[in-house]
């Protein structure tokens, strides 16, 4: 089905609700006002992107970000290429026809908000170019192209998704495509499909699929150019060229809402400590903006955990420090943020995870089976496992603490039962801990809570304290996209259309200048090798895109730093409130995306 | 110190940021942009309370909603007043300058948004009326009336915290003002404070104490009129003469924009149910208005549950079928929502609680002491407890449940273990069972997954069941206030301002027609009798202002009712996004407001 751009959608319905609620055709109850609103907001971009343009190189060949020769073993037809930058035709502009193209897009991975709008740059791109185009969604994220399950992605789908958050026109889903036959069978589709591009909408391990696939694509000469762009909450999908991920700005200013509300529910009920997680497992990105806008009394950041080799023990110091000296100015409230990821990187916690897994893993088989392996320390734990129903969870415990080192026994002993039971109980298919299931914020406040009444027995102490504590993961990745997820997005698809059109593969479409106004971007594409490089997995070599962790040196953190102490004591919370899409407000950016760094 | 309304505040500055920003005295990073919009915001409130006005009875003496000659007993200088309304003066304005007045005010219990309006409006009538008034704010709630803590609100104090979230310029707090001895020391420090007027922002118990000091102050020929402000996030404050109590609005679409999230979450990923449990344990509305707003799978409305008698197996099939449908169209995920007191709702739950009760509290004894009482039952479960480091969970359950009915000892097994323990274990001073603690939306969740594997066994269900639970609570305390709270607690304040010049004590501020713009609202004065009836509160006849519940017959649950069935299959989840303060959008209420029953 060719594309029907009937009209540029956007002008002519500009705060013409009516006529956007007409279009739609659905009864005014299910559409807010703001939802209709939000279908009505026209995107901003880069006014070369408004064109036909043209795409040139910028750079020399990049090499990867290490272990150059092994990413270019690897990726022998992907890797050295140069940065490109789109432009202005410098010459007078062709007319505007582009020849007709076949493009499918998917989602891959957990949700974030602006995905609709990669779809909508991307379609209108197509459209503009040449309306004989064709637009293929494949449904449920990478599965969807293995099993060739997709729909065409006409005007009006896009109409009632454009601007809204979530990746629901589509779906998404984790399965990953890296196998030889997995390469083969997406390679196959496309083929089937005839797509002279794919768009892999993605983090960190999807665009380093989205490589293997364009790497395997060019090697059986297929006509499909792979292009990545980059998706993910937790704002680890950063380096020197990509200068933030999508959802972020979003996800930020909705948990920062939530943090800042609960800062002044402290303050206001003046009885109670509220602890909050938020996401970011493998990096503090998140919480540490959410620390710039809200101001709390502690925000502890996994990478200064790690960099300083703070134990447990001395993170819950940290907090109960906190609440002692607030307790002598009488204040008995507070408010504590800390990352998803953050025991992860506790030392003293890691070397109690590895020891465990060894103690209680036995390969390839549940804790049943375990008795069979041979493996006399699993059969044990197994064992003392399998009693769960009769013994009482703090005597298995002690039993499978007594197989482990000194140091990693009094740490799990020292544990609250429940926590120190899960650690030992609560295991995936391979037999390893489950770390992401511990709820940190749970833990370390009922560690504050025994260490500040062994202080109130010293009489070091004599405060009350009293917690909630919080989560905050899903609420941020499917909200409306803030007006910078909107624009960037938005971007972002145009650029992914050009970059096919113009035969890149291997590529990731890219803005840059994101602290400036959109019209102010300068866009292109980054080869995909240049953010690679080798990690060690399960006793294999495998490219990946590095992760961003929080820069210690970097001015986000170092500006964090430069003021946290004054927020212990005081009640300095910040009002953040609701992200508005009106006003001067509006285009505000997070701090993080607005540094460089 | 005499009040200083060296300016109209507002309209100086509307839209000046820079004014307002200089007028702070504050480096430019603690306020956000909107932070300081929100403090240029002039809160619109009717006509009539821009000026001097006539306060007239408008109604024949009312009643008691409930055992009238009861409560004519306790409040003999409160009871069957008139409702009063504030209208124009029908000649000419007279001379705007009334006596000066000494108003106190505090706030009660739990933070709603919008509390710091009713300050405002206080304020700004007592400034316009005369500049020699005084306004005292007592500190952390009832007690700093107790304790006389108080600070003079002063004009800069206000223009700090108008239209912002939070209680925190005054903090609050649960003292209960209701003993003889606490009204007698009331009632000396509003005479040592010359207090001509004292407003209590409170829910329904803080008002009845408000009518008791009241009634405590006209017995001893006091000078202090008492007059009330209907504040609690539940909504639950609501009657035929208050049709809202401030704080739900905002609170609802905290809320609101994050079950929309979910949703969206849920069809985006595809993968998890999130379930998730909202404020409101004596009534439903907050879960309703956001059912109406969200457009979940599954809603469950606790009193309808009473009505309809539904136990905890029946709650949990009718998720597990809903879930079991979606499963067969290919939909392994969704959205169901619940209200905090869901399972004091449910008979089984009460009759297994009030066993409980029965069975393990002892008078005036923790349960170490329990088995010095004499009480066998007790003791035996109090050692039963106390073993709990030694023996497991499960087998102190089964203690337990050995001295139950059979009935209520099925229910205690069938709970997964830490539940039974919990209800087992975690009591109150009192020894009672601690219900509120209860983490409905987990222990739902692990029974639906349970009757979901007994049907998966018996092979009617074969789908995947995976789920993320929420609870959302504090987080809608203290956001910045929608306009709609910024107007209604700005006219509160005005409306208490004048009810106190005019004499009326035992009062509850209002404004009706909440419906329309502001602008159109009528305010006046409600007899706080008027809305009492006579509960039995252990073993003791106590007033109260009964607590409004959901009214399965009413408009509201009407709505919600004819379309559910269409919601729990279809994906229909709505956008709402994040509360918006400008654009046509702003001025929208809550359905729940919106609807007069």
């Amino acid at each position: 089905m060719p594309l029907t751009l009937t009209s540029l959608p956007y002008e002519a319905e500009v705060g013409d609700q009516a006529a956007a609620r007409s279009r739609l055709g659905v009864r005014d109850e299910k559409h807010s006002t703001l939802a209709l609103e939000r279908h009505v907001y026209r995107p901003r971009r880069p006014p070369v992107l408004s064109g036909s343009f043209v795409v040139t190189r910028c750079s020399e060949a990049l090499p990867a970000a290490g272990n150059d020769e092994k990413i270019a073993a690897l990726f022998p037809h992907m890797h050295r290429k140069p940065l490109v930058r789109i432009g202005f035709h410098s010459g007078p502009q062709p007319v505007p026809v582009g020849r007709p193209l076949r493009v499918g897009v998917l989602f891959s991975g957990g949700p974030a908000s602006g995905g609709h709008n990669v779809l909508t740059g991307l379609y209108e791109y197509l459209a503009t170019r040449n309306v004989s185009s064709s637009l293929l969604g494949f449904l449920g994220g990478p599965s969807g192209l293995l099993d060739d399950k997709h729909i065409e992605i006409d005007e009006m789908l896009l109409f009632k998704h454009r601007n809204q958050g979530g990746f629901h026109l589509l779906g998404s889903g984790r399965t990953k495509i890296e196998t030889a036959e997995q390469l083969e069978v997406a390679f196959r589709n496309c083929e089937k499909l005839e797509l002279d591009g794919l768009v892999i909408v993605g983090g960190d391990d999807s665009n380093t699929n989205a490589c293997l696939l364009g790497e395997y694509i060019a090697e059986h000469r297929g006509r499909t150019c792979v292009v990545g762009v980059p998706k993910t909450i937790d704002g680890d999908l950063r380096n020197e060229y990509i200068e933030a991920s999508f959802g972020f700005d979003t996800a930020c200013k909705t948990y920062a809402e939530l943090v800042s509300n609960l800062g002044f529910d402290a303050s206001s009920a003046q009885k109670v400590y509220h602890i909050c997680r938020l996401m970011g497992r493998s990096a503090s990105h998140i919480t540490l903006e959410v620390a710039l806008q809200t101001h709390p009394n502690v925000a502890i950041i996994s990478e200064e955990v790690a960099a300083k080799r703070q134990t447990l023990p001395m993170i819950v110091n940290i907090i109960a420090d906190t609440v002692c000296e607030r307790a002598q100015m009488g204040k008995n409230y507070g408010l504590v943020i800390l990352p998803e990821g953050i025991v992860e990187f506790m030392p003293d916690i890691r070397a109690l995870i590895a020891e465990l897994n060894e103690v209680l893993s036995a390969p390839n088989t549940s804790n049943v089976g375990a008795a069979a392996t041979g493996n006399g320390m699993a059969a044990a734990a197994a064992e003392a496992a399998a009693a769960a129903d009769t013994k009482s969870e703090a005597t298995i415990v002690k039993e499978i603490a007594a197989m482990l080192s000194d140091k990693s026994a009094t740490l799990l002993l020292s544990l609250p039962v429940p926590f120190a039971a899960q650690l030992c109980l609560d295991r995936d298919p391979h037999g390893n801990v489950q770390v992401s299931k511990i709820e940190s914020e749970r833990l370390i406040a009922e560690l504050v809570d025994r260490e500040l009444q062994r202080r109130k027995h010293e009489r070091t102490y004599c405060g009350t304290f009293s917690t909630v504590t919080h989560f905050f993961g899903y609420e941020g990745r499917c909200g409306l996209p803030s007006n910078f997820d909107c624009n960037y997005c938005y971007t972002l698809g145009l650029v992914a259309g050009g970059l096919i059109e113009h035969g890149y593969t291997g590529y990731m479409a890219r803005a840059t200048g994101l602290c400036r106004a959109p019209e102010l971007w300068e866009v292109g594409g980054v080869p995909l090798t240049s953010m690679m490089n080798i990690e060690r997995r399960k006793g294999k070599d495998v490219p990946v895109i590095e992760k961003s962790t929080v820069n210690l040196g970097g001015a986000v953190f170092q500006s964090y730093k430069s003021v946290r102490h004054a927020w212990r004591l005081s009640d300095d919370y910040r009002v953040v409130g609701p992200m508005q899409f009106y006003g001067p407000h509006a285009d505000e950016i997070t701090r993080t995306i607005e540094t460089t760094e």
